[in-house]
């Protein structure tokens, strides 16, 4: 499994995922899950694949091979808006899927779904997640966040807190806070997390963060969160209605 | 969807469930899902239900139905421990499977899963979750909770906190904080919320009670955990790679 979390901030743009593939317990790796197609002053595109992993490399590799190709439909550089970028993402997985899905099928489940964040040009930031149909959503001012893979676990910490004015750093804390409780309730999502955060308007290539399981920010965050969860749940009063 | 939420503790037995139950967003209402087979002195059981809702019901239906007919293989009065009680509603939800299943398969889902809780005679309080296969699992030392039905939005909360030695209230707090974390990221689970909460050795018949949305505690407890949670958040220092 998989978790990764995009956050559309008035900021920029946040994306993360963690690095665990597994295909069962005792088939467990680190693989890369974000994938960046950059140029600098015109595009800052972040891709984050959940799903089956050999659908979501196919799909990156593909788009990496068609990158700068003039002309080529798939060129996310040629891609003029987000939009078209979207669109781009959503072809390339589809004809991954028409190639390989059929023969998949009777081994596991083929789809894979992924978010899309970044900026192109003039255009604003924007933030998309394309299901394995190769159809899309759009994050929007009343949804500041879009997820992928197993993302019930972090749901209820950004519903709330997350609110597309915080800080690009603040943003980064509380999706932090949703891996935790993601990686405490389920074996298969897992450290190191790959953290890519865009500041709007700077058109300037990212650098992504990768966290450690031990990196000490890391640490000291879940720390002072469980803490803090205990206090608040033991300083509030119990149910008069149960008999002490 | 429905939330059930079994604790066995030191103390005693929790049973939480929901009482939303939905076939689709236009098709809402509110029915009952935890049911209670008591005879004081001796038997305390309580049952809370997920998953078909004819299913669930025509289970509990004929448990009562059979309830003190001396000599049938499925009066919970007879059960002489809490695992032949688990095994005689295994047995039941089977039957009502055998009887269903084929037809309904063709519409939608005909499976269910249960929670039954509770203490015979001279047995040890005890907790157990049996699938919609009739089989079963029993909480334990190490596993203070079982969950059915839209369980991960309210499992964070539970990996943080719940512990067994917490007292009877104490954990029905946080039982309640946890399904506030899961009505909150999920539509299909709403109040009222039915509480079981026996305290072990007395043998005495339990009054469930019943948590409405405006229940002022429940309403004052969501609050204080909210802001908690929101100030927790705000007061953690943000991730230093993160430029301001």
């Amino acid at each position: 499994m998989t978790y990764g979390l995009g956050l559309l901030l008035d900021e920029g743009v946040v994306l993360i995922t963690d690095s665990r593939s597994n295909a069962g317990v005792d088939h467990i790796a680190t693989v890369n899950k974000l994938n960046l197609f950059q140029l600098a002053g015109s595009h800052v595109l972040a891709l984050a694949s959940s799903g089956n992993l050999a659908t979501t490399q196919a799909v990156v590799t593909l788009l990496n091979q068609r990158l700068g190709q003039v002309g080529n439909p798939s060129n996310l550089f040629g891609a003029k808006t987000m939009f078209d970028a979207a669109r781009m993402v959503g072809s390339v997985l589809r004809e991954v899927m028409a190639h390989d899905a059929n023969f998949v099928q009777g081994y596991g489940d083929p789809s894979a779904s992924l978010l899309l964040g970044g900026q192109i040009a003039d255009e604003p930031h924007r933030l998309f997640l394309i299901y394995s149909a190769g159809n899309f959503i759009e994050a929007g001012p009343d949804t500041p966040y879009l997820q992928i893979g197993e993302l019930k676990y972090g749901k209820p910490i950004l519903d709330r807190v997350m609110d597309r004015s915080l800080t690009l750093a603040n943003a980064t804390k509380i999706g932090l806070l949703s891996f935790d409780a993601t990686v405490r309730s389920n074996l298969s999502v897992a450290p190191p997390l790959e953290i890519f955060c865009y500041r709007a308007g700077t058109l300037s290539p990212v650098v992504p963060y990768r966290v450690e399981n031990n990196d000490p920010y890391y640490a000291s965050l879940r720390e002072g969160y469980a803490r803090a969860i205990q206090d608040a749940a033991s300083a509030l009063p119990p149910p008069p209605f149960v008999q002490a």
